[in-house]
């Protein structure tokens, strides 16, 4: 047995699935190594919530407070046991809380059946991207610039995201349409479209109530399935827009939730709403929610009962009002976000604005906005950003499945301080001159 | 826009990816509703741990135990604070402590680069499976009977593992050995071969020491990786046989890690090992983890910090010696264990266990262990165990992907008290007395 090769296994990585390769793990490699390097710069890069009230203490109120909402409820000493440390559900065990609390917040009134509690948002993504492309010619459809973790989801199977064009004032149902000939004509068949209606990561954008309206018409009369994704509507100030589901009569949303932005990012607990009637050769019906749950049984099998206890205990302590926990967040991130749009005015007053070609969204929520400026901003100009400038920011190409943004950039709003907002938009303004200049 | 069509949208099932038509998936499905169809029946089927030395406060305990180790290393109350609220590194934020963990119990000896922390075991083998099974060619062999969350996973990504049949005896690496010539032979690519190598569910089966440095002889040769899967060993009684990872000199195999059966189910925490080097074109190193990692980051983002705290809490809580934590344990199930072998020994003795064509296996530890009888133990068989004898087993032919097992059950002890054993035990033989008489 000694003439046995010995040699550690070497992987070749182009053997390895394509979806290593993925450019977007790439470019967000990049930017953290970027802001590893230059420590003192301001970034505007990462879309962290801000932290500042979180409180330790709470996590383990939140825990008790679900486990006497059990006892309550007639749960015996072991079944109150057995809910934190046992597996749970594979759909998940606190179904009934998020089903009432959608109700209480989003006018959103689905039975608990139809919710499939996830390991984040991202798990519910993948679960209905790996339900619903079944087929080679299955497609895709994703409101462009788009969040990265759909073209990373749909890359994992395998797909390559279709990308619809958002115009300067956002989303516009008619490309849709045009997208979904187009995509037809190449023998394609296009089963959703992935859309974050609301303060859009990463533009900024919001669709209106009419583009709502029309997308649900579409979505009907086409036959496909829009993926809704909002994380950022509660943690926003001011009423917000219905959302899709909450406008859709004929079951044609599947609603992507998260707790990430609204509770905590570190439950990693989030949510699909499914309740699209499944029938099969023999009659037999089921909900989208069932098929999503057995597809979970062989991802993660279900989902932290200890953080779904955490967020169970939350969402008891407002009655189901998301919205309520929010208050004083979403007034943090509106004040941020009123204050980098004020310091981009006064950075850039017109004239000197349009003379440069600088112009920027004004987003009324959400985390980010998009600054178009007057040359490429590309992984150069963020390293010059960063080395002589002391800024960091996302180059918004980062977010085109198929080219595009090569003149914009992101800014994330979401844990800088008023000062820090200050100082990095000032900073921002030296760098985009001096690029400016340079480009002349 | 009146005539737009609003009958709700109804999927067709074959429409969805076929893996929500995993027959794994009815089996289980079928299983569940005898269980609740007879409340009254005692059941060998769950492989869920016992639950008895769980302990609600023990959880606040072992995330506060974190929390101060924490800052015993220096960190600031925020970055206590962040630790649990925010996203933590996809990779996981106790890799040390998994590492060093494994070194206290294991003998395995790998830099925490090389561990990727994951939504339980079976996060970690799908990670894995996709990160492996790269082209259509790509083959994935399975020892069988085996663990349906491996065939359901590669089913997800449109693979159908090949299965290697265990001898009545076990593993054989002379039946891999064949198997691997047989499927170059039909143009397929072995890239990986799954194995639980310790008291296997469900098969309760255990590789000698002799096969298992055969397997790593043949992995080296014939250029595979070996997925080593060993939720069992630490909860069961007396010493263990070297993992294969620690026998591993040249890095063949992945060690996939699971918590639910030695710490707790709830916290849907476990672990690949993966200390592969890949390499890229132009000469470029990573590790199979830093692969995996990518992958996870499009799948759940990161493992939940609040439950990788309860779990960090636990294993600072006996220096990782995973083992010390679990003694009672161990010798609980061992107790079980033994009581069911010998009440099978009371039940059907010699010699009219070889007239009835009777017989099992005698595993020296895990959950599971294997019943042949005399006669098709389907689920027809499984209706009438329930209805007329009041007891409940798992059919073994649920396990072979490629058929097999018809005339085999799976007995699980894991939960089951030494009365409900004794009980189940009896009603167990006269249902199969009463099949053998049905069937001569």
């Amino acid at each position: 047995m000694a003439l046995v090769d010995v040699a550690p296994a070497t992987l070749r990585r182009a053997e390895l699935h394509a979806s290593v390769a993925d450019p977007v793990l790439d470019t967000m490699n990049f930017l953290n190594e970027i802001t590893h390097r230059y420590p003192q710069a301001v970034s505007f890069a990462p879309g962290r919530p801000y932290d500042g009230f979180f409180d330790v203490e709470e996590i383990f109120r939140h825990i008790r407070r679900y486990l006497d909402h059990l006892v309550e409820g007639g749960a015996t000493a072991g079944e109150v046991r057995d809910a934190l440390f046992q597996y749970g559900p594979t759909g998940g065990q606190i179904r009934e809380l998020v089903a009432d609390s959608l109700r209480e917040d989003e006018n959103i009134d689905v039975r608990p059946e139809a919710v499939v509690v996830t390991v984040g948002c991202q798990e519910a993504l993948f679960l209905t991207l790996r339900a619903l492309l079944a087929r080679p010619e299955d497609s895709l459809l994703v409101s462009s610039p788009c969040y990265v973790g759909v073209t990373g989801a749909a890359r994992l199977l395998g797909v390559e995201p279709t990308s619809v064009e958002e115009s300067r004032d956002g989303f516009r149902c008619a490309d849709l349409d045009a997208a979904l000939v187009a995509e037809r004509q190449r023998g394609r068949r296009p089963r959703a479209f992935y859309v974050v209606p609301d303060h859009s990561n990463p533009s900024g954008s919001t669709m209106s109530v009419e583009e709502r309206h029309a997308l649900l018409d579409l979505a009907a009369r086409e036959d496909f399935l829009i993926l809704e994704d909002s994380p950022y509507r509660l943690v926003s100030p001011g009423r917000q827009l219905p959302t899709l589901k909450a406008l859709d009569r004929n079951r044609r949303v599947v609603h992507l939730g998260s707790y990430a932005k609204t509770l905590f990012p570190g439950a990693r607990v989030g949510f699909a709403i499914a309740d699209q009637v499944v029938v099969d050769e023999d009659g037999g019906q089921s909900l989208l929610a069932d098929e999503l749950t057995k597809i979970k049984s062989m991802v993660t099998v279900n989902t932290s009962p200890l953080s779904q206890a955490a967020v169970a205990g939350m969402l008891l302590a407002a009655d189901g009002r998301v919205s309520q926990l929010n208050t004083r967040t979403a007034a943090y991130y509106g004040d941020a976000m009123r204050a980098i749009l004020q310091r981009l005015d006064e950075c850039f007053p017109e004239p000197e604005r349009s003379a440069l070609g600088v112009r920027w969204n004004e987003p009324a929520g959400g985390f980010f906005l998009t600054l178009d400026v007057p040359f490429a901003a590309d992984n150069a100009a963020l390293v010059r950003s960063a080395e002589n400038n002391g800024v960091i920011w996302t180059p918004m190409s980062y977010f085109y499945p198929q080219g595009g943004g090569e003149r914009s950039l992101r800014l994330s709003v979401s844990y800088l301080t008023q000062a820090d907002i200050a100082e990095g938009i000032a900073r921002l303004a030296r760098f985009i001159t001096s690029e400016a200049a340079r480009a002349r």
